[in-house]
């Protein structure tokens, strides 16, 4: 017995246009791409997406529910986009806000391989929110990043990574930025610091993603950061499966789905497809930042990353995006202990990026205890 | 002297939201993503996006330029991606509709290998547009689809390729399909055809993507399929660079990214950013098929695909989605010898696929005498 994919759509119609044939022409769309009179005996009930419900939802709106064969899928993460969102991205009107996951596909795609424990094992942090910080501007060399990186290893930082936007660029190429950030985290630990990681950013064209990756395994990281959305959809599974780095991504670009009428919600790409597809750490743009998620989107993702999606590891949500030092105990008790805090600029408009470091752990620890 | 990379934007501006805040938080967040108050000297001027440009566009909209230094890029696509439409993406009212090219970036992405020219040389056809095909629908056993491929050849299209929804899915496996449709390709060719190409879709997750492209070319393909948002946005030049087949990009899942106030103007991704990563080919939903892009759009698609584009060659035009097989002609005319007419569904109406594909042909054959 198949477990089909069933998605929730929520359909804004225009003047004229029929919740019926829209629907209708998702499910031909997003499988066999023919009318349905020109489609050869057999097809049809095999293949083309099930319509489950259809109901109105208010002026001109409406709540659909289909349901695919995961024979339309095969198993691939590249192919199950397509059907969620491959050649509807470029109609109009479709929001997809639910997704029903079939177990045996989850299971495929294989999720986080260190999830939430296993991130607390790396930083031997236990009982209490994580923090993380960015290491930036870029334009510095890759020496003055690693003095940064060394400072709030020092400080007690659990996870230092890379601006997402440090690639490998002339200022501070990859390889070098990469040694000399991974020494300083050795440093920092060594000389007051805790345990915490360096993680660089591993996005990059695909030639040069494996070599990346190699390198910061070799270097003796544990754990990098990729934003898939430019990299690739699959490559977090990738990286998970050829290198068993602990693996945090980042939201660059996905914004662009988020449409209120027409895309996915963020919670099923950052949060569910994410995760199904392998981090271990998702970063989206906190509620009161430089972004406009609100508090009830953030909690979504926190949710999707962390409860119950088949047999997959729970993930830990990772908020930022202008997220000031002073609120973060606050942050803390809205969102539990099992989140990472991402503070950059707030720590950076410190002189002291040590003492900036110390006293934010200190306040997160007391908030935890 | 280095030459910047300018984008131009529209902005729309919620109530009381300035338009100078707007256009500056765009130049930080795609660099620097600090304030500028805690910024390192040297770091604002060297890095930071510069505006070059603001003014008014109607009520709360606005028309800005924003260069950005080549430093902040470093030659690498992912990189030019997140510059772009990383972060902002994630934001609101933000809309991308021009981008002057550095030669430089422009030279260093690389573009088409084979170009318009090139895919005339491949099919031997060379006064005339094109036709293209999609072998369909998903459910098709590899054999059942490898008849249509034999019958489209027999009756003269140049380029046949699989329904980018095939992936590896139960029913027709890839590496059967492959071998299936490009001996049926062939037989075609022998009998009655000419010297149509079989088109597999490469689209895979990354581990399987060099091995797909690796068959296709073992197998005798001179081109290949890739649906680059969905496989990753550097899989075509990686596909150019390591396997040197013709490219035919598909827009899956983009669509995402052409919200009429925040996202890119569709000729950009489909146009300049398909064709700069190496699309020889690059398919787009034509005007009243079954998406919505006007004539004015596709114009645009067209112009970026052929026009003047650094030291870049030119590439084929695909209009699609939905094209009655009737007005082909009429298509021809408005948009020239230089496109590849991608025909399906109105094919597929007709029982006799051999006489449907002679009939398509010599009415574009009339056509361009």
């Amino acid at each position: 017995v198949s477990e089909r994919l069933e998605v929730s759509y929520e359909l804004f119609c225009g003047r004229g246009e029929s919740a019926e044939r829209k629907a209708r022409g998702i499910a031909l769309e997003q499988t066999v791409e023919l009318p349905a009179a020109t489609l050869p005996p057999g097809i049809e009930s095999a293949m083309v997406g099930r319509i489950e419900a259809l109901e109105p939802a208010g002026r001109n709106r409406y709540r659909a529910r289909i349901s695919y064969a995961p024979e339309t899928i095969g198993g691939e993460l590249t192919q199950l986009l397509n059907v969620l969102f491959g050649n509807i991205s470029l109609k109009r009107g479709i929001r997809i806000n639910g997704i029903a996951w079939p177990a045996g596909l989850l299971h495929r795609l294989g999720g986080p391989r260190h999830g939430i424990e296993g991130i607390r094992r790396l930083t031997g942090a236990w009982r209490r929110a994580l923090l993380c910080t960015a290491l930036k501007p870029m334009g510095l060399d890759a020496a003055a990043l690693a003095r940064r990186c060394e400072a709030f290893a020092r400080g007690g930082i659990d996870l230092i990574k890379d601006d997402h936007g440090l690639a490998n660029q002339p200022a501070a190429p990859f390889l070098e930025r990469l040694h000399r950030c991974q020494e300083a985290v050795q440093r920092g630990n060594a000389h007051g610091g805790r345990n915490a990681l360096y993680l660089p950013n591993v996005t990059a064209p695909l030639a040069e993603l494996p070599r990346r990756l190699e390198a910061a395994r070799d270097a003796g990281c544990r754990a990098v950061l990729i934003s898939p959305w430019l990299a690739g959809p699959d490559s977090l599974r990738w990286a998970r499966d050829e290198f068993g780095l602990a693996l945090m991504a980042h939201p660059a670009l996905t914004g662009s789905m988020f449409g209120e009428r027409h895309g996915l919600a963020p919670e099923l790409v950052i949060g569910d497809l994410f995760r199904a597809a392998g981090a271990d750490a998702s970063i989206y743009p906190n509620a009161d930042g430089r972004f406009g998620f609100s508090r009830r989107r953030c909690e979504a993702i926190n949710a999707r990353l962390r409860g119950p999606l088949g047999d997959l590891r729970p993930a830990f949500p990772v908020p930022g995006g202008g997220m000031d030092a002073a609120r973060a105990p606050g942050w803390v008790r809205r969102y539990g202990a099992d989140t990472i805090l991402l503070i950059g600029g707030s720590l950076y408009a410190r002189r002291d990026l040590v003492r900036g470091a110390r006293e934010l752990l200190a306040a997160v620890r007391e908030q935890q205890a």
